[in-house]
């Protein structure tokens, strides 16, 4: 790919005259690619030298970087709406998204997939971690590639233009000593080293990157969570578990193992600074002290933990500890990475009567930075010289954001805007989303399609 | 005004088959309306009869009643974004938000409270509550007329066309035996009699009524309550009051009354019908009785509570008393009325650990029929026979309700809809709202150059 220029009205940019973790906004900033790396970037340059850039691209409004969903399970897509009818909690949710599970075929899916993908790079998400169990037919025997559900992830992807982490869960069991519900045979590789051999079979690509997932404690029993884990080490891959999500797995976990789910992970060598722990709602001190000396990280789901009950996590004590926190639509009841990223500091606040103790400019790191090291890919998250040019912009012009001052801007947008406000995103220097609009999908027709064919 | 008829894709319609307060999605709805009100309603009459009805206006999408926002204060818009700076609580909050307050006039005030409206009714609201307490000039001082603050708010929803109750606040001190803070001045009438004065010479109109408030117990002495009680009842007004937003205010009320503020409340004869109890977070259960056995309402401001670190209010226990809940979006940092639907039942799933507590027709309720009736518009709030012809349009076309089902439509408007997929609104009969853009208002545009006059 040839050089490009990209202009952009305003852009977020490191603060360099702070303690490195904050970000400024910068008024007329030019940034040159290099395929799909930012090789420079030239604050206010056309005032500083008299000329102009040619540039190929003009950005209006505020561009920041990319956002990054640290954990989502596109199929969930289909659900939102339609599991709010009488009462319950996380444990009658699944059973209705297990009837959405049952019915995924590698054709349906990939249609699903692209839907819901095109869907978060329209709300401003240039990279995605699908946390993918859904492997092989409904009675839990392989399909002829014995990949081909991952294929289809990682095709929907590509026809997108998100960049991919595909995260592949170990999923072995329905909890401590007990076998495969019915529902979940499909799920099992059978053994880890069922697991191992088949995704080994995967390769990296463009836009493409490889991580594994112990689906959780619960799921995974101790031992094979040490292997998923060492082969997760030896491929340098990210690896991702649920954990804590709901105060009953905790409960397993302690009678099976008489410890928390974050101690047996320890034991089992998956605490690294590769390791993201989802949820992370019902902590122990003990385990926000092992994810802090791990170097790992947590994502949390705020739009997810709200409507599913799961609880409040521990935000604040996490962040003191300096774990890095990210975020994840999970299940899509809403794709907007705006909400998510407040989400954080509203539900501490609701929680903790205080404000501020996730300022703008750490939120703003959960939803880039952080989340794309959760995924594998430490150059993305910034916008600076060696990152790879994952942009996503917002007009201020809307009446959401109307009146927003320039001193404001990042606690503007990350409090007030919603993904109705994007209007471009440039993944990888490429534009998939301009205007408010996917470059080549109609994602409305997509998504009604492809949930109609697993719902009705 | 003339016979007019409204044809209707989809609408949100009374389901008499039950208990009365549920309801129902029908295909193709015919309203027929003489001045605002509604006086037929044919659900599917063009297929029965084989005949077409002549009509003014087609509704694509689902049409819903329009939502009563029960609680604003208009010139808080001026301070979305702008607070999140550091850390703090409430309290420091409403420092920010005085240095607004100091700065309006009658005439900028006119333009904010214009521009806020119009983005209320982009939003899907067509009523709203001003609680309206910053009547004088900043020393104290009555404008040469000393309604001049009321009339700006009431040209700016005749502007907008926007139904609105004017809840005028008594504002009399600062706290138990506490003078008036400078900043503070401009809202007090000095006494209850004082401020009978000067509401009394305002009167109803198209579009328009009055009430009353108390703007809470620390700011209004018992004996005051009592005769701003008197002067509601005898008008027929409703009344407001902020209750138990804070425990700080809790606290107060106790050492200065030895009771709760709702106890207060009800010695001094507040709590009728026509009282609606404002946050109602840090309830007492003695409180809660009082509201059940009294038909008292509460207005729930979900997305204010979490941006000012309120707390999560009862909203289970009120609900299973029978008190009819209302929203409000408040200090409008965001203006959306699904957020706060849904922000009712979504706090109470993150306190409770249990979804379903609040159905989506009783979320609906809360955004339409208990608001309007809190705002004295017993006639509103619903697309029936004899209602008022208040109505607010969704598109089920964009990708946030892409994949909605006939049979979950209202579960997916009230859980996944945002403001930004409202199309059309009318008030009163009068289309306010097409394709998206208010008839006559740039309203971004004036939310910028009046929200620039009171910040810059």
């Amino acid at each position: 790919m040839a050089v490009r220029r990209i202009r952009c009205e305003l852009a977020v940019i490191p603060d360099t005259s702070g303690d490195g973790t904050g970000v400024m906004v910068a008024a007329d900033v030019v940034l040159t690619l290099d395929g799909e790396h930012i090789v420079d970037v030239d604050v206010g340059a056309a005032q500083m030298d008299g000329t102009e850039f040619e540039v190929d691209v003009q950005l209006a409004g505020l561009t920041m970087p990319g956002f990054a969903n640290a954990h989502s399970h596109a199929f969930h897509r289909a659900l939102r709406g339609r599991t709010h009818r009488g009462a319950g909690d996380f444990w009658t949710w699944r059973e209705q998204m297990y009837s959405v599970a049952a019915r995924l075929t590698p054709d349906n899916y990939l249609d699903l997939a692209r839907a819901t993908f095109a869907e978060m790079v329209l709300a401003g998400y240039t990279c995605v971690g699908e946390f993918h169990y859904v492997h092989h037919q409904p009675d839990g025997a392989p399909y002829p590639d014995p990949n081909a559900m991952g294929q289809a992830v990682i095709t929907a992807a590509r026809e997108v233009g998100i960049r991919l982490t595909l995260l592949d869960a170990c999923y072995l069991r329905a909890g401590a000593r007990l076998p495969l519900l019915a529902e979940q045979a499909r799920f099992s590789d059978g053994t880890a080293a069922g697991w191992v051999e088949r995704v080994d079979r995967l390769a990296d690509g463009e836009g493409l990157r490889l991580g594994a997932a112990v689906h959780s404690v619960r799921a995974v029993d101790a031992e094979s969570i040490g292997a998923v884990a060492d082969h997760a080490r030896r491929r340098g891959w990210p690896l991702h578990a649920h954990v804590s999500e709901q105060i009953a797995e905790n409960e397993q976990v302690f009678e099976e193992y008489g410890c928390t789910p974050t101690e047996l992970l320890a034991r089992q060598g998956a605490l690294t600074d590769r390791f993201t722990a989802v949820h992370a709602t019902h902590l122990q001190q003990i385990d926000i002290e092992l994810y802090a000396a791990r170097r790992c990280g947590c994502c949390f789901c705020p739009t997810t933990e709200r409507d599913l009950a799961d609880g409040i996590g521990p935000s604040a004590r996490l962040a003191a500890d300096g774990v890095p926190l990210s975020i994840g639509s999970d299940q899509h009841a809403v794709i907007d990475p705006f909400e998510e990223m407040r989400g954080i500091e509203m539900d501490e606040r609701l929680t903790s009567m205080r404000r501020g103790t996730h300022s703008a400019a750490s939120l703003l790191a959960a939803g880039t930075i952080n989340g794309y090291r959760s995924l594998g890919w430490p150059d993305g998250g910034r916008i600076a010289i060696g990152a790879l040019a994952d942009l996503t912009t917002v007009s201020l012009d809307g009446v959401r954001l109307a009146g927003t001052s320039m001193a404001d801007a990042v606690e503007s947008v990350v409090f007030a805007a919603t993904a109705g406000d994007v209007t471009d995103v440039i993944v990888g220097g490429r534009t998939v989303v301009a205007g408010g609009s996917h470059r080549s999908l109609d994602v409305a027709a997509e998504l009604r399609r492809s949930i109609a064919a697993v719902t009705s």
